[in-house]
């Protein structure tokens, strides 16, 4: 991926830009994301697929192949999970230098209620080959990417997608799947990051070698240069957002309250552990003190509500917040350089002028 | 509005970028534009309202002020109307120098089908005072905008305002209105450009003098400098856009087609009269040939499908469409230049390379 230390956006990244979009932040306020609201980062095109048409093909090496229907996977049992997505480039544009690709800020996240046939049931029913490595999740979006013409593909180890959890979803919010979600399904893996939750999956290939495909061997790695093998991006590290208070500056965004108290709201959210603490600083990131957590959800890789009680003064202020896990893993003041720009989970910054 | 040389985008930009979105052009393959595919720009924040304390309120120089619930709302007859949108600022980023504002390329359109209560017949209930000149349309959202702090207000003259076809819609494709399309009430104005289809209504105010307020006076105005008064912003130049052939290259977006025959398929609309005819150029605008045009709905401000059977030979080509209106309005090959980037309904090029 080329770098950029030029501040403006090229022409490439905003075509990108124009077509993907992050939440509004404002957004924060509701537990589950309204579709059309949730983040989109497509990397080719949407495909226009006929539900009636549809067939899951899972083959490779399991005893026996399956040909799904989009009926045939309804009429298994359902499994309904609430899970937070984040793309793994969150926060890309933020980088110095900026890794040239879709060139997000903070908002490239967003919370669904999926439901579908739980995977793990679904390969059981296939029969793993005892010397089964990957499980490839193959969707039906096509194109070129690092020269490489490609189907959209992405693998789990076999561990990891035989453990609770993993829905291939029929289902966002209570309706169909919208077109740019997946429809007519999709994978969700709770607690990855967003590149795993394959869109319009119509393949499951089990194989005995670990998975080279390009979105897992080249796109998708943490590295410092191209010659580096790097390690593969996982599970989403820990973050916290906070719902922007008082009104908008049209042309920069920057905010304008009133004075007085503010409830500052956000959530927070990590794929490793269940978020321990959220902490808000009103200067800058100078001093903490901690925010009230609201668990919305049982489901462990839904984000989790906090609330602060802010005394706002006049004058301009810079507020942050910060998400530590129960791992212990805790948001750094500033991001971690690599060369896809991926896991930036820098402390976000929130410039408010208060009258 | 500041312009810039400079190819590259400002952060500023990239802000507003990154929240609002543009349809993805494949997305023209739908009639009505699936919910979250529509494009969107949102000028403050996405306010959260509770429609069970929602009301509309219907004051100034009528006989009779109205204040209604959305109960009241959908007692009345209902109308139903498909309507396509366009940004009036679409096109802006392609325009030298480049007003700074939302960036848009090509993809600030989108189609749905609106279903809520007429607004001339509410406006005959109130009882329009005989010296009424401007109806004004408020929203919930708020903001600051050219150094002004406001409501998003609107205005139409009486006489548009009383001509069949605009509704006051709570419903988006058979739905309730989604957060980002105005929930729980927005105006739909079939035929002007979308800054006029005012989201989160909550007031109608009629006035006895011209409407004065930023988004007409100061925004929304076709001019060169911003000593001149210019001319406001209307209703929709004609324009037509495909859907792009092949697949994507993902950090370019350029396209990569298969020799052979390719059924190149768009949208036409003009808010000024109906699509007369649609053009295709393969040779980048050398020469042109007319497609096919598919009326899919009687609606008159509802997109014209077109398709076109092109044989693509192998080497780098530049794909365009023409539309011309029953007014004689054709687009143009180059942009014509204002300071708000407005109106810029110059054909689209798209660059595929054919192996």
């Amino acid at each position: 991926m080329p770098v950029s230390t030029d501040p403006g956006i090229t022409q490439d990244e905003l075509r990108l830009a124009a077509r993907n979009h992050g939440m509004p932040l404002e957004a924060l306020r509701w537990p589950i994301t309204p579709v059309g609201l949730h983040y989109l980062l497509i990397h080719y095109d949407v495909p226009l697929v006929d539900p009636a048409a549809f067939r899951l093909e899972v083959v490779g090496a399991v005893g026996q192949p399956l040909v799904l229907t989009l009926d045939d996977l309804k009429a298994r049992p359902a499994v309904e999970i609430v899970s937070t997505f984040e793309c793994a480039g969150n926060g890309r544009a933020l980088l110095e230098p900026r890794p040239v690709s879709q060139p997000w800020l903070n908002e490239a996240v967003g919370t669904a209620r999926w439901r579908g046939a739980g995977l793990a049931a679904l390969l059981e029913e296939a029969g793993l080959a005892s010397d089964a490595a990957d499980v490839v999740f193959c969707g039906l979006d096509r194109g070129v990417e690092g020269e490489v013409e490609q189907r959209y593909e992405r693998s789990l180890p076999v561990a990891e997608a035989l453990r609770a959890g993993c829905v291939l979803a029929y289902e966002m919010n209570g309706g169909a799947l919208p077109p740019q979600h997946g429809h007519p399904l999709r994978l969700v893996v709770p607690g990855w990051y967003g590149m795993t939750n394959v869109k319009w999956l119509s393949e499951i290939r089990v194989v005995t070698e670990p998975f080279a495909g390009y979105q897992v061997a080249s796109g998708y790695r943490v590295r410092q240069t191209e010659d580096e093998e790097g390690r593969p991006v996982t599970r989403m590290r820990p973050r916290s957002l906070m719902a922007p208070p008082g009104i908008p500056q049209f042309e920069t965004r920057d905010r304008i309250a009133e004075r007085g108290t503010h409830l500052l709201e956000g959530r927070a959210w990590s794929g490793r552990a269940p978020i321990a603490r959220v902490e808000v600083s009103v200067d800058d990131a100078r001093t903490w003190a901690d925010a009230v957590l609201l668990r919305d959800f049982d489901d462990a890789h839904a984000w989790c509500g906090w609330s602060f009680a802010w005394e706002a003064t006049p004058g301009d202020h810079v507020l942050c917040s910060r998400a530590t896990d129960e791992s212990g893993d805790v948001q750094p003041l500033e991001p971690e350089w690599n060369l896809g720009g991926y896991e930036n989970n820098a402390v976000q910054r929130i410039r408010v002028h208060v009258d």
